[in-house]
């Protein structure tokens, strides 16, 4: 019946029953149950999501957004089935203003068409969680990555969102001021909201000029907590790094199974510094010296641009060595402490992988203190799945504990859901009273974040 | 009635009635109608604020916090009545990590207070609104200022804020980690709220480390326009300066009177720049080179602290020089534009000031886009305050007009209510809805922001 409307509003072409298309929306990149939606729409505009709300509303059908399929906790997984919305075919630019270092886009672009396109005028959006998400997912989750440790998170680059309302306004949370006092600050409350208060449909994003220079470096330490603590040293230094990367010996010599790399199977610090070609290889030297002051082993620089990508096309390709062995599947924490906290939590984590039994690794932008496991289980296995599991709670129970947060950066959706209360005590319950507010109904994403039922 | 049982349950030394404190607590700098509260409170802990609120919701009794009455669109100036909550007592540090570049701190405590405390560890809170403002203040309005082209607002600068809410629940908005994806921001949404959502009673800041070496210039042109262009090449070059402020020739003029200062009269740029020694001076001999090109005169570095500080403190004079002038009051505009905007409104800025016929001048931070008109109007002859507001109000509808805001970092208070709807919208009735879910009896701050009448 709301399948029939749909095609009677959005034309045949955007609404899909096919087999494949349920599938490919029923999951992202977790380990999250699949659950396949009813219908997958693929709006054009604004006015499609419009409408695709005023049929939400009047048969009372769920709507969860769909970007990239790249989330790492299930926020795109429909679990109310309903309608998926796959912004594919919204991914043009709205407005683009080199010189205010400012663009607009659809929320179906993805990070690498956007980076392809401002590239060309010596200007860059920084935030790179590893997967080519779609700005879109990026904001509903507040992504960040390797260089968030400079930027801040998806959240900091945002200057306005156009977003459909439950009751199907159309608001604009911000202008295109790079600050403003005026009202009250509702782009950074959509930023993370993962779909549950409204339907972004356009992104005003800040953009940064390229750096002149770039330089790469890498170390090793004996244990994961003495780079934990080089990190800290670094960082307290005051040099801005651009990345600054833990990546332990489990984990190097998964990657280079993978890839065919020869990383010293050792606790590693991967680096980046970028800035005028002065500023970066002062940094470097730097760094160097404070490294080698920790007795640091393997110091190497890669200063060519070829060399560069590739230690980080390593660092990025970490996950998916874990995630690519056959038969196995893979779950992990994404936790983020105070950094004097690091070294401690660090430890932490190999020691409950290791008494887990099961094999896996922790690495994670110690820059800013958010960290992650990927521990591998047999799901064929009784009990594997459970140990793995145990590992992350534990992980984010301790995270919690010493005043971080269960999620850096990957997002609550369903895997983080447990913690909520747990990490936010009395504020769950303004949360809550918003996301009813925003979505009385319970049309938007439902099953996310928080258990309403 | 309900004064007597805040003398009960406070005692009588945190509760005045005393003429001296109604007086000091109905107004603030701004030029915004005085108004006395009953009573004023100065709480000495998180338990004393619920009580206040306690007594305020038994006694349908409205309540506005105050701080260092620094502010300059009347947010302290309890309009309703009821209680004004001074937080002077209530300036402590609750917890400092130099390692964790963080301190929680209370309301109460002002932004020189706090850079004294963190500066000999070599860290600072580079949010500089010129006024010795209250954290409390400067998070309730999103305070920023001089510094903001390189670090952001004060919003940008927070982990977690303790508020009590209007129901007497309390709550912690975010945590100790850098960034988190979990739960809904509540952090950004009370920041710049001025009380209105609730009663901040710790907030917990990001700080940044001192950099090793700082070195200020000046610099003029032909006319304000050129100035905005100039500041427009710097930003564009990709120079991380620290601070970018213009100030027009009225202005300098009446600093030169009011401190004895010699600057040349002509529309000019105050830069700083600071990093590593080598990182400043080479960003020093690019902004020289750039301007040059530009056109510009009488080029000037101030490499000691004692000159630098110098022309700062003339910087932070200028408003302090219009605002002494015997006799007058003055109003001003704090609009923020896309920098491609800012020379055409800096242009009509000086245009309706001398349209006017009054003496005022243009002045800001240009680095963001954002700057301010002083006008000065004599309250003794019938129409110059009408036309003096109407340069504020000319000036903030043509920048929201070019996607602007119509406060940078003031705030709306009593002064920006009505450009509210203009500037946001249909999203001003979710403002409206969240002020009635948080505030459901109308409690906190009436009568600002938003008109709910």
């Amino acid at each position: 019946m709301f399948i029939q409307q749909l095609i009677k509003l959005l034309g045949s072409d955007k609404v899909s029953q096919s087999e494949t298309e349920l599938f490919r929306h029923s999951h992202d990149e977790s380990f999250h149950k699949a659950v396949e939606p009813d219908v997958v729409c693929f709006p054009e505009s604004r006015k499609d999501v419009e409408m695709i709300m005023d049929v939400a509303r009047e048969y009372k059908v769920p709507v969860t957004p769909f970007g990239a399929g790249s989330g790492l906790e299930g926020q795109a997984i429909p679990v109310k089935k309903g309608i998926s919305i796959n912004f594919e075919k919204m991914n043009n630019v709205v407005n683009f203003s080199p010189e205010d270092l400012m663009i607009t886009v659809q929320p179906g672009m993805t990070r690498l068409q956007l980076n392809k396109l401002v590239n060309r005028h010596g200007l860059m959006f920084p935030i790179d969680p590893g997967a080519d998400a779609t700005i879109g997912g990026m904001v509903a989750t507040n992504a960040s990555g390797t260089t968030a440790v400079r930027y801040g998170s998806t959240r900091d680059q945002l200057l306005d969102l156009e977003v459909v309302l439950a009751n199907g306004t159309v608001i604009h949370s911000g202008s295109y001021a790079k600050k403003s006092s005026s009202g009250y600050h509702l782009t950074g409350l959509f930023a993370g909201s993962e779909g549950t208060l409204g339907i972004i449909t356009e992104i005003t994003l800040r953009l940064h000029g390229i750096p002149e220079h770039t330089v790469a470096a890498r170390c090793t330490f004996d244990t994961p907590e003495a780079c934990a603590e080089a990190a800290k040293t670094v960082l307290l230094s005051g040099i801005p790094v651009m990345r600054m990367e833990l990546v332990d010996a489990e984990s190097i010599s998964q990657v280079n199974a993978y890839g065919g790399y020869h990383f010293p199977i050792r606790h590693s610090l991967f680096f980046e510094f970028a800035g005028t070609r002065t500023a970066a290889l002062e940094e470097v030297k730097i760094a160097e010296q404070l490294m080698r002051e920790l007795g640091c082993g393997n110091w190497e620089v890669a200063g060519g641009s070829k060399e560069r990508m590739e230690l980080w096309k390593a660092r990025h390709e970490m996950a998916y060595a874990y995630r690519h062995i056959k038969g196995m599947a893979n779950t992990g924490a994404d936790v983020c402490v105070p950094i004097s906290r690091l070294p401690e939590l660090v430890v932490y984590a190999r020691k409950l992988i290791d008494e887990s039994g099961l094999t896996g690794g922790v690495l994670g932008h110690v820059g800013d203190g958010n960290f992650h496991t990927i521990v591998l289980y047999d799901p064929s296995v009784a009990g594997e799945k459970e140990k793995a599991e145990y590992t992350n709670e534990a992980l984010a129970l301790r995270a919690i504990e010493v005043g971080g947060t269960c999620t850096g950066e990957h997002g609550v959706g369903l895997g983080k859901m447990k913690f909520q209360e747990i990490e936010h005590g009395e504020a769950t319950i303004i949360m809550k009273q918003l996301k009813k507010m925003f979505d009385p109904e319970g049309l938007l994403n439902p099953g996310k974040i928080f258990n309403l039922d």
